[in-house]
């Protein structure tokens, strides 16, 4: 557990219905490193039933992993298709309720939040953030993963980071005690 | 757990951002009662992340404390806005993922399926669905909460039991026990 001002680990979730991206960020004051980062791939299940249990099993078994001490993860892009939206909410809620079942607080991004925070341009391409991240973290190349939902995961991560060390008015906390004082009421540990 | 062909329990859930209903019915060959129902009334609550966390936990709790063999579900009625179909999927997928977290089988039902087998019409009110209820169940009027939302849940697995005694080609299941084998593969234990 973080015990330091700006010490801690973040747990990036970019969740989707086939593909959820997942990336951890170890913080220790202003230094930063990539823990893990990697995709579940859920394309070859066809009950939609085994999809959402498998991302509540692997969320809960990152945490119960590495202890994360705040779940950032990105908010659905609000499309026109309520079906769609219908389907990612409800992966996305199931991502939300293994950390809130688990007592992590939670930090939801807007797509166009990680992207302007990270690449200074809301409407940056995947490619351009996962470029961006690894020069940032220093990745080698075959640490980045093939799929883009990891490094959009790591995105989140990341963008939590840069919000905790620059404070920002749109910000809702600046520090780890500040984050756990605060949310101290709202989170319900198990 | 069931061991009889058509016996076993059956839990049923109407979820909801601010109410969640549920509703529990035991069924003994062609005998029916009703065994528990509710209302999980989040309505107090600010933070939605909470709201996730209530509605995993009491889902978990009520499968807990019952052990039924299945969870039948009322899908969310498809409306236009998407903002509000994430908040609808949100709650739906946590519901789900307790159960599938469980090894529970889920069984989805659309509103109009739920009317339909329930009252003969698929536009019927959920008072109507409500006081048919109270007929086949013999419930007091006491025993009916306020909440027209433990009604409708308990609808859901009212059309569950409906459906397995009287077999029709909409639906996918006749028996426990070919419920439990079909699902096999498909359910992962925990």
């Amino acid at each position: 557990m973080a015990t330091d001002r700006n010490s801690g680990i973040i747990l990036g979730i970019d969740p989707g219905t086939n593909l959820m991206g997942y990336g951890l960020l170890q913080v220790e004051g202003r230094a930063v490193s990539m823990l893990a980062m990697g995709v579940l791939d859920m394309r070859k299940l066809e009950s939609p039933y085994d999809k959402l249990e498998r991302i509540f099993s692997r969320v809960l078994s990152l945490i119960e992993e590495f202890a994360p001490d705040v779940l950032a993860i990105e908010a659905p892009f609000m499309g026109k298709n309520v079906q769609s939206m219908l389907k990612l909410g409800r992966a996305q809620g199931v991502a939300i309720a293994a950390a809130a079942y688990k007592g992590i607080p939670i930090q939801e991004y807007k797509p166009l939040e990680i992207k302007m925070a990270i690449t200074g341009n809301g409407v940056a391409s995947k490619e351009q953030v996962a470029a961006m991240l690894q020069r940032f973290l220093r990745l080698k190349d075959d640490e980045l993963p093939d799929k883009l939902d990891a490094t959009d995961a790591l995105g989140a991560a990341y963008c939590y980071y840069l919000r905790m060390n620059r404070p920002q008015a749109s910000h809702p906390v600046k520090s780890w005690k500040e984050f756990a004082e605060k949310n101290k009421g709202r989170i319900h540990g198990k």
